[in-house]
């Protein structure tokens, strides 16, 4: 058994690797081996030059550091740092579409068009703005300034959090004084909090990080409806994942990163170029995709996905890869290196993001298009370089379907009930058929045997009829492993759920049942699955922290993950991680996170490694919120 | 020789500790070792949880982390963060400030009415805002909203930096990219860029780094500026520092951390309290300062300050100290374990800075009166508790003279010229009376010889008639070792410069001359070493890097004293840093600080851990930009 990946494609152009000696992530981690224990547990301190401050774990040496801060000081400051940088992440990703849209209501972006006014309109009303006889370009300005404004701190709370969950569930985040009132300045405020000397509390500490994480949940969700706003919303869509995707003959980029601002225009301008790489003897320019931006523009175009997260370099290794074009997040810089041994061009293109060995072609909105020329004219470039030589592409890869927006959930839903759309569903949950929902988000982790905890819970907890659904690399895990078409759903799902999917499909003119798992999108369209949980909630009149609704990051790697675990747990939901954070190091906060934060948010962590074991934790949690609701309850 | 301080108060009441078997600093720095080497050169990253990885600073273990991010990309994450902390630190205080401000204007904060309407004119004006005809309150209300602008991503730069440094400065800043739109939102912008797969390259990172810097500078001025409207501007004022402060028959009340908003009050409310404390049997009520919000209300109150930074923890050992009252950084936790020994309580204020253990008593600025008297009662119920107990106060103390605002110093040299009163400064300078300024800014730090390096430096560069400035910590080190008197001018400062502060003392009516070191305030009245370099510049026609100017952290330790350093390369000073930064571990990131981001900004650090050799090198960066102004130059 290969313990690197499940996924047979990764296995294949690892041995290729191997091969030509060519060093991977797994090759690193080896190198990296032993880790420092001190850091694994959150008991390392480097916030003063008075440190490295360690703290030991057994007791024996030292228990304080110099300033005198202990374990529990250390692990909470250090968990926080993390969950802001996630949140800046998220929310530099979201705040940057807010100026693409701005720039075009303002004329100076226009090949960003909004694509979907009808989304703009319903963010527009949601937010209070009188859209009535304005025209579109004065509203998509309102929106970017709504949006825009979010950052800064304000009176009121984030409009993007506040205005997008449970009326009970804002006053809650009030009531605990853990509602932030800015995204940028929450971040600020943590980072103040944890320098030296400043904020010595654990608890104190978590408190703040839980109001950093629903900045994150803002950041996120405004990430999502401005994406659709721009981009379109998306709509069911079959494609293909793995790396057969890539095609010898063709002009192959991968779109790699997070946002879509520079993917999705590359989609529309790889149109334009397909005579230019006709004319360079390619049969066509074939876009694939990489990580999260791979998920937007498969959700909006039906662009295939390549690999994701800690297999992105493999596709470098197939020798046909002529562009891997990159935005920011989770690029391995390590994929300069492995491109210099082939004829690969790696091209960064945000003046925030460069990597040393990339072709940096930056892109500015007012000039993007052309911009968008210059890099596949390098791609086509590569293309013909690399005539001739040989090439490895395993020929693997699985039908998907994905584009499931809330919105294209619903429409699927209103085939049944017209009137009430969630109606079906509800009953269905009502009636077991569907015990729960459970969002898989998060990344793979190279720690981790690539795809494994997301198969072998995916696969338990689809045989109980839990609807699974998930966004970015998680997504892409199940995609790549097939649990993403309608063959996956009489595979995988028990007996009711397996009904259900089909008499969905069915309405909706499939030929099979839908997947029994529905791709919702990047990471920050986990927000998705959080408007489709405050729609159930709504529509029972009960809070998020009633629902049948778990969630779990199996595989997860980045900060991005922790703020996004955060938010599940703002939001009330039993949160999975199937890594140990570094956490461990103080026992209060282990406690905090797994169990008294249940009385304050009613969600709470559960860290368990095994996928089984976790896959039956969170089967319980499910029933346990069911057995609390009045509806009927299964033994696992 | 005590290898832990210079200070006798502070060998004295470690020998205390040493019988009494109390830890303190010192002893946790043994504990300790050895520190972890990785972290002291910057090769260590816990940005995912891939890692922890490091690198191998000899090259025969791993180059690269996981992600493949090598030595050079980690150094400069890990400053990027640091910096982003520290200036998220200083802004988060001055944003404190314009919210007190703002509630004074809308008649929320009584108590908090501003005390320098001059200032607020002065800073209003400089901001664009018509005064002429609006009330006081209308004035400052606009003046707040300014400087909470600064904190939102804008479309034109922050206010606070731009607009108090020379025109040339800031076009410098815009044509290298590195003038940040907002305070918040650049931190944020840093935050995101050293997450897993975002920016790698290290020379981005740093100019994103100094961008942050520019930042701190702004909320560096904006708190002085504040602080000076809301609590008034500082003027020469005489007091005394150290240990010997503390008084058996008083009830004594320590002042520890960084905004006056707390602290100022005190001083108020104290005034109130004295027959409480009389009818408790003490003789009054003494508030002595610790850190920065000691030398805030020192400056404009006299309080004198009873210790700094490492040596924080000592009062508490007198057996006399019988409360510490603290707002925010800095703030040893290890404090309420040392009280726990002795009748002391330790309060919190803010909600943002608990410590476990400590009594929280929360001071909005709405009822921050009644909440003092609250603060100061418990002090005078300790003063009860500790009658007839044994207790230990070292008799040391040094008399200073400090306040010396900007507006003090050109009001003291106006004195000599009315009309041009930077005049007789410059023209010493000119004819080598004063062959340049020297800031000292920054802590101490546990790894250095409290002070040790702060003395020795002082006293070259005095003798070599280099104008001393101080703030922060190490204004205290200089104060509580008899650098801040006319006596010291005498003892230390060459011949042309002891002419020049005589004169300047005649002048102003003082029995003697000023002090060789200049007392400007605390860590965010760095700006007001900036404005007078800016004034002279200004009046020179040149720009801030043309100056025989200088700075130094001869023994820092936060993240805060990065951010400072970092502004101070930004404004064109060779900025000496006494401890080895954890940078070390990058070549790159090494050359760039020391050398190449002077063709940038023309500051540069020069990282000197021999304070005689450190002296030197300033002094030769002195004479080096004397003789590009054409002056007359000397050897060392």
């Amino acid at each position: 058994m290969d313990t690197r990946s499940v996924d047979l494609a990764v296995q294949e152009m690892l041995e290729v690797a191997f091969q030509n000696k060519i060093e991977t992530a797994w090759d690193r981690l080896n190198s990296q081996q032993p880790q420092c224990g001190f850091g694994e547990l959150g008991l390392c301190c480097r916030n003063c030059t008075q440190g490295p401050c360690r703290i030991d774990p057994f007791g024996d040496g030292p228990r304080k550091g110099v300033c005198g801060a202990d374990a529990d000081t250390l692990v909470a400051r250090n968990l926080a740092r993390s969950i802001v940088a996630g949140t800046a992440s998220h929310s530099g990703h979201s705040k940057h579409l807010a100026h693409v849209l701005k720039k075009w209501a303002d004329g100076k972006a226009p090949d960003y068009p909004v694509k979907d006014e009808r989304k703009l309109l319903a963010v527009a009303q949601r937010h209070g703005i009188e859209v009535e006889g304005k025209e579109i370009k004065t509203i998509a300005r309102l929106v970017a300034e709504v949006a825009l404004e979010d950052f800064s701190e304000r009176e009121t709370p984030i409009a993007f959090a506040n205005r997008t969950v449970t009326k009970s569930r804002a006053e809650l985040w009030n009531k605990f004084g853990i509602n932030p009132i800015g995204i940028d300045s929450i971040i600020a405020e943590m980072m103040h909090r944890t320098t030296l000397g400043v904020d010595a509390d654990a608890n104190n500490l978590l408190l703040g990080s839980i109001a950093a994480g629903i900045a994150d949940y803002a950041g996120c969700h405004m990430g999502t409806d401005l994406s659709d706003i721009l981009f379109g919303t998306p709509t069911p869509v079959f494609s293909e994942m793995n790396m057969g995707v890539l095609d010898p003959k063709q002009v192959n980029v991968a779109l790699h990163g997070h946002n879509p601002v520079l993917s999705d225009l590359l989609v529309q301008v790889s149109r334009e170029m397909r005579e230019e790489a006709k004319m360079a003897g390619a049969t066509g320019i074939n876009l694939v995709g990489i990580c999260c931006t791979g998920s937007e523009v498969l959700m909006r175009h039906g662009v295939p996905s390549c690999t994701h997260s800690v297999s992105q370099e493999l596709p470098i290794l197939t020798g046909i890869l002529d562009a891997m074009v990159v935005d920011y997040q989770c690029v391995y810089p390590s994929i300069t290196t492995l491109a210099g041994c082939y004829s690969t061009k790696v091209i960064t293109t945000m003046s925030m993001a460069k990597i040393p060995g990339a072709i940096h072609i930056e892109i500015h909105e007012e000039d993007a298009w052309e911009k968008g020329k210059e890099i596949l004219r390098l791609a086509i470039a590569a293309f013909k370089e690399r005539a001739g030589r040989s090439f490895h592409v395993p020929q693997c890869k699985e039908k998907v379907i994905a584009g499931f927006s809330t919105e294209a959930i619903v429409a699927a839903l209103a085939k049944l009930n017209q009137e009430e759309p969630l109606q079906p569903l509800i009953d269905n949950i009502v009636n077991g058929n569907i015990q729960g929902i459970c969002l898989f988000a998060g990344c793979n982790n190279v720690k981790v045997r690539q795809d494994e905890n997301y198969i072998i819970m995916a696969k338990e907890l689809a045989k109980r009829n839990v609807l699974l659904l998930a966004t970015g690399c998680g997504a892409g895990s199940l995609g790549r492993l097939g649990f993403m078409n309608g063959e996956a759903t009489k595979a995988y799902a028990g007996e009711g759920m397996k009904a259900v999917l089909s008499a969905i499909g069915e309405a909706n003119g499939l030929e099979g049942p839908l997947p029994p798992v529905l791709h919702l999108g990047s990471c920050v369209d986990n927000s998705r699955a959080v408007d489709i949980a405050v729609a159930i909630a709504e529509k029972l009149g009960v809070d998020t922290d009633m629902l049948p609704v778990v969630a779990s990051a199996p595989e997860y790697k980045t900060e991005k993950a922790f703020s996004i675990g955060t938010y599940a747990v703002a939001l009330g939901f039993p949160t999975h991680l199937g890594m140990v954070p570094p956490v461990v190091g103080s026992k209060q906060v282990v406690k905090t996170l797994t169990k008294d934060i249940r009385g304050i948010t009613g969600g709470y962590l559960i860290v368990e490694t095994n996928p089984l074991e976790a896959a039956k934790k969170l089967f319980l949690a499910i029933q346990e919120r069911r057995a609390d609701l009045g509806l009927s309850t299964r033994l696992w």
